[in-house]
């Protein structure tokens, strides 16, 4: 593996039983603890959140989409205005996925050859071309300090021969991202794809390996396949993916889903659940969720977890973020925001403690028999 | 004048030349400089922003809007869970207005009897009824630390002879809505009618100075009859408000305009202009409005206004503000809101410095050749 470029290094600090561990990612904007949970800033902005907030709830990575920003405002003009991290006010660490996975989940019209991947914008119908070196290009241009290959990822259900193939293409293309990052240099992570084929998933595990990536991350999980047959691959491949650099689980997610893949050496996680939930009002609590638009919570004098010391809960009751919710109040979307983003928070620091402790796998029982108990035990958190 | 129950006490503490005047509202919640502007906080919440984020900004008044809450959620409902300022997290002082403008103004299906307003609600067409007696209940329901009399706010271009029946019918309310104060106490406001026509506006007001009112409005003015016939009646109505009590000059507003209305003694507004325009996109600078989604500032990396200490201009470029306002993004109109707030913000520190200056005919004369030069001169701010 070559050292040129290296902006990125990973320590473990850390070991549980099994393959849970602790790390640091040194970035070049600062560390981040790991197991990390990445908040999702699609467009420039984690949605509704100023930057100092996102950094006040304790997070100091975050995910910004290629496939957005290359659309709207443009890479280019990013690039003009000193980068992202200048252009959205965020001085903590950025990693940027590559934009394959929304052009391969969420175009309907795109053309995909062995060069790249044609596509039209869902803003302006515009025509767009993106391959390995220009997936690289961009999360250069944007100033990523962790940028992802751009790799082919099939639906879950594709055939054996497809899946096959794709992983294949998405090798070639690895190679091809290395190449184009070579002359510039910064952290760059592979992605394994495979599907639910627990052998395609390890040759291909051992492809990239063999690469010199910063990381590699498991892509094309979390798709529609479900819960406990994503778990059987993570399980499955997570411990055999090289235990000195850092292991990314792309689009996880569920709290559950977060503790069986740290558990099989997982360190780290992105997804809009939090954010997303939080602005169609379903909010998190250690009991579960809440729906903050039902009428339970009309009267309801009390915040939406007691003790919890996010800026919604140490303000405002359940009765007042109901109303902002049926109101339509933008501050009702950012309080809820802010209480499920500071929930995750909470989540992971309490799981890299309960691994520094080694004792994962009581907190995971313990965590779930609250936060999801059996249907019998369920009751209005 | 009674002075059972006072909760509000009016200090002048500068006059300049003319009627203009700088003093103090000591409320139940603080004092408050005025001339003062006051942010609307239509729903429970100023939109976009935090209570804290209203106070960082130099508020320590704003406006509710009996209309919104008394049909969502409900005044004995906020009563019930402490009050407006608990429920909204506000710990300023709060004007609440009588609910009558938007019922007369926004309601098509409405009918006026002597013993109050028939309406349906714009949310789900229930019936509701607002009399002189329940808009006082309602306000002190919801706790206001100001409370404004119910009056009928005909529009400008009804009939002479609607205008007086008006009047009366007003005043005949405001006797019931001081009533309805007495047995409760709090700060209650009289308002103004009489159209465009001065000798009825003279005849209203008399009859309202002589009521104990803790302060004067002028109603039905900005709704459609254009600044100049605007300025007509409050350059020669204003100055015969009574002196020692606060003169409010309800839903404007326009810069221009509290100019104008300051030099004929006008002491408090309201206005949705600042937040409405913010998240419209269009943004105040010293040398008039721009709007952020044009194309010449797709490129632009200074911020809305060089100089400006608000926190979208202390971090943010006007390509990024043009860029999440394209996008639809919440953030934007919140940094558009806090700086648009700012602005009116600074500008009535400096109107109030002009008046201690005693050179506020100077001051506006100057303010205005920059904001709205001459058509000749003007360029892109």
């Amino acid at each position: 593996m070559s050292d040129a470029g290296r902006t990125l290094r990973f320590e473990i600090v850390a070991r549980a039983a099994g393959p849970a561990r602790c790390g640091v990612l040194h970035t070049r904007r600062g560390a981040v603890e790991t197991p990390v949970f990445m908040p999702v800033g699609t467009a420039g902005a984690v949605k509704t959140l100023h930057p100092d907030e996102v950094r006040a709830l304790g997070y100091s990575l975050v995910l910004g989409n290629t496939y957005h920003l290359m659309l709207r405002p443009g890479a280019e003009l990013v690039a003009a205005l000193g980068g992202l991290h200048r252009f959205m006010g965020w001085d903590g660490a950025i990693l940027t996925d590559s934009g394959g996975y929304q052009v391969f989940s969420l175009q309907k019209i795109r053309r995909i050859h062995e060069d790249g991947v044609e596509f039209r914008s869902h803003i302006d119908g515009g025509a767009h071309f993106l391959s390995p070196e220009r997936a690289v290009e961009i999360q250069r241009l944007l100033g990523a300090d962790i940028m992802m290959a751009l790799d082919e990822c099939p639906p879950h259900d594709a055939d054996a021969a497809y899946h096959a193939a794709s992983c294949q293409r998405t090798t070639r293309w690895a190679t091809r991202c290395l190449s184009a990052r070579g002359q510039h240099g910064g952290a760059l992570f592979g992605i394994v794809q495979g599907g639910l084929d627990l052998p395609l998933r390890r040759a291909h595990l051992d492809e990239l390996a063999a690469m010199p990536f910063d990381g590699l991350a498991l892509g094309g999980l979390s798709v529609g396949e479900g819960p406990e047959r994503m778990a059987e691959v993570v399980a499955d491949v997570a411990p055999r993916m090289p235990p000195e650099r850092p292991r990314y689980l792309m689009g996880v997610g569920e709290p559950r889903d977060i503790l069986m893949a740290v558990s099989a050496g997982i360190d780290m996680f992105d997804c809009v659940l939090p954010t997303r939930n939080a602005r169609n009002g379903s909010l998190f609590t250690r009991r579960g969720r809440i729906q903050i638009r039902n009428s339970v919570h009309a009267r309801a004098d009390r915040p939406i977890e007691e003790g919890c010391a996010c800026p919604a809960c140490r303000r405002f009751s359940r009765a007042y973020l109901r109303h902002l919710y049926l109101s339509n109040e933008i501050l009702g979307h950012r309080l809820n925001t802010l209480h499920n983003l500071h929930f995750f928070a909470e989540f992971m620091r309490d799981v890299r403690r309960a691994i520094r402790e080694d004792r994962l796998a009581a907190f995971a029982a313990e965590f779930l028999s609250e936060f999801e108990p059996p249907v019998s035990d369920r009751r209005e958190a």
